[in-house]
């Protein structure tokens, strides 16, 4: 508590504080938070007299008229920033064309590394800038973004660079994960070793240097990079001190989990081959386990996560959109939030926190966002709902009253 | 072509006008479009004499600097009038209660039912028009707006009011059906007959002297009423010449999309069990399929319509948010043609046509609007994509421009 007069009062709030208690939603009895430079610094009731002397004449106070406030929501794996998109080659494979046929016409990923390499920094810019609009439209406060349409030094640093602008031009949380390890550049063609030698020692150092990095990302499967390649990117990674999150078993298990967890990653995501080593080594490390239901739908996979496991060992469940022009175009938490539920039969609480508390872990940022409590930004979200079951539940309209960036 | 000037003029359009020609999306050549008394009264350039000739000083010329532009979406089978929502019961269900814990709890259609019965006209009227909101700002012009939540007299008369209501309130056209053959009431548990009786005799005659009713439409399955039950009520819906719509082959093959088609109806909905049979009878007599992924998906369905059949025996396929509180509680007409894509491989094109030409069919309504051609009404949608297909594969994001309502 400052002495000084609050900011922004909002009053007659709902508050589903997200914290990890007893109580549904960790919803609180109070129903008024204040905000002082950026911060929640109390929360508590109106007639209490800490908000009657704190609140001034330069105090803002907002009536929420009984609508529900959850923390603004965290969006803690993406792929934002792009050029182009994939709708007509999507339009290809539902009239039938094989994979090959789609390859051969320019499509898939390098496609995307194509166009994201001809465009400019301010082409990228105003094609994400609509991407990153319908997510804070949305609710959300904190987004995550990674490169990795690049695969070459220059282009990789304009993708974190657009994404640093992107924050800096919006009330918006932006992370940048560098995701060089994404894909095979068509210059390594057959040459993974080679390609990831330059990771490690051209682009991981350089862009670092940069200031661009705040975690390293990498794609660890059958069509990406081995385990062991993985393991000389974060051992790299370490000696930087730089947080590590890892692409783990969406189409097969190899065990990258496990080994991102030894070198205690904030997060593996997607999971779907996951076993329960790897779920074993996650819970020791506190690795949060990132799910990503739209991938699992527009990739009509079958193989769920292994969710009653991750329960089981009180591994930290988040979720996100994945947003990214192949196999998931998504820019909706609510509609990952849902499909979730469907899908993988998680709770509409559970969903939320993939959302809020789980996802700040999942970026390491815990101490600062994710739940509300005095301390922490004032990111939050103000919704028309009577019920937070009800952020899972409906689709297609968006129910949000206000947002607030802190 | 009238002699007057036109009201608006549309310039630098890509118009993708929906008619079932050679030409993908029914592109045309074209890039100007003229409105007069909500009529699209001319299609060319704006070189073309007509163009000059017409464009005075009273029309508002309006460049949609090569956007595309489609008919306004329509959305032909929806449950959008009632009150309160499930996602607490949803929540119930995924905290693992059984269907009978929550139909104890007060679960289930039958709760929509009592609050959409203790509603007032007034309380109803907001609740739907956020919902209705959502559909317009996604770019329908035409919704239709079932009854079947009331299934008394008073609350039937009354939902169809509000959505009558609805309709003079918004630049949106409403088409009302009747639903009384919705679901069984308490009040003739266990007398499906009996409550038959009173939908055919009494709420029937009674609602259509009102003007309330612009189909009959009844849910024919082994939850609600058998084709025996349904063929009484379409036989009096016939002698009042008013046309016939039916939920069909949702849940299994009652052989109802065939009874239907052999009464003319205007569409057969759900269809996922639908036969050979079904089909070849709704070719011979024009009924349209009107296929609902979100219902199939809330439900995790997993028997998918036939697709196949469909197109051999070329039955015109419509989609439809379905949007109830329930089994399909989505307001997004995108999100549904995306779920058509991955579900049920519609095409990107297919799932356009389903919401603008085929839809328009469904609703009996095909002279009217679904396509952009002179004489039509001027019901227009104008989006900031780069190619139709976009519209199927992008979800989350709304990529509206301006909405149209002629």
């Amino acid at each position: 508590m400052t002495g000084e007069s609050f900011d922004r009062l909002f009053i007659n709030a709902r508050i589903a504080a997200m914290t990890a208690d007893v109580k549904p939603y960790g919803a609180l009895q109070s129903s008024a938070l204040a905000v002082k430079s950026g911060k929640i610094v109390w929360i508590g009731d109106p007639d209490d007299s800490p908000a009657k002397e704190a609140t001034g004449p330069a105090t803002e106070v907002i009536d929420l008229e009984g609508r529900w406030m959850t923390p603004g929501l965290i969006d803690c794996h993406t792929h934002l920033v792009f050029a182009g998109n994939r709708a007509e080659e999507f339009e290809m494979g539902l009239k039938g064309a094989s994979y090959a046929e789609i390859a051969k016409a320019g499509g898939g990923i390098l496609s995307t590394v194509r166009k994201t390499r001809a465009a400019s920094e301010q082409e990228l810019i105003r094609e994400s800038q609509s991407r990153l609009q319908a997510m804070m439209d949305a609710g959300v406060t904190t987004v995550e973004i990674k490169s990795g349409y690049g695969l070459d030094l220059e282009t990789e640093i304009k993708m974190l660079e657009v994404a640093k602008h992107l924050g800096e031009m919006n009330p918006v949380r932006v992370q940048k994960s560098f995701l060089g390890a994404h894909a095979l550049p068509p210059e390594f063609a057959g040459d993974a070793d080679g390609y990831m030698s330059k990771v490690v020692h051209e682009m991981l150092p350089t862009i670092h240097a940069l200031g661009l990095i705040d975690a390293v990302d990498a794609f660890c499967d059958t069509i990406g990079f081995t385990a062991e390649q993985v393991r000389e990117l974060f051992k790299a990674t370490q000696k930087l001190k730089l947080p590590i999150k890892l692409h783990a078993e969406q189409l097969s298990n190899q065990h990258g989990a496990e080994m991102a967890a030894h070198f205690k990653a904030l997060s593996a995501d997607h999971l779907e081959y996951l076993d329960e080593d790897g779920i074993k080594a996650m819970a020791k490390y506190g690795t949060v386990a990132v799910l990503l239901p739209g991938a699992f739908y527009f990739l009509r996979e079958t193989q769920k996560p292994p969710l009653d496991l991750l329960r089981k060992y009180n591994v930290p469940i988040a979720l996100a959109t994945d947003c990214n022009p192949g196999s998931s175009p998504v820019t909706s938490p609510q509609l990952i939030m849902n499909m979730a539920a469907i899908f993988f039969r998680m709770t509409p609480e559970e969903a939320l926190a993939g959302f809020t508390r789980n996802a700040a872990k999942a970026l390491g940022l815990d101490a600062e966002i994710g739940t509300l409590e005095t301390g922490k930004r004032a990111d939050l979200a103000i919704w028309n709902i009577d019920h937070p079951a009800e952020l899972t539940h409906m689709i297609g309209a968006n129910p949000i009253h206000m947002r607030h960036f802190g």
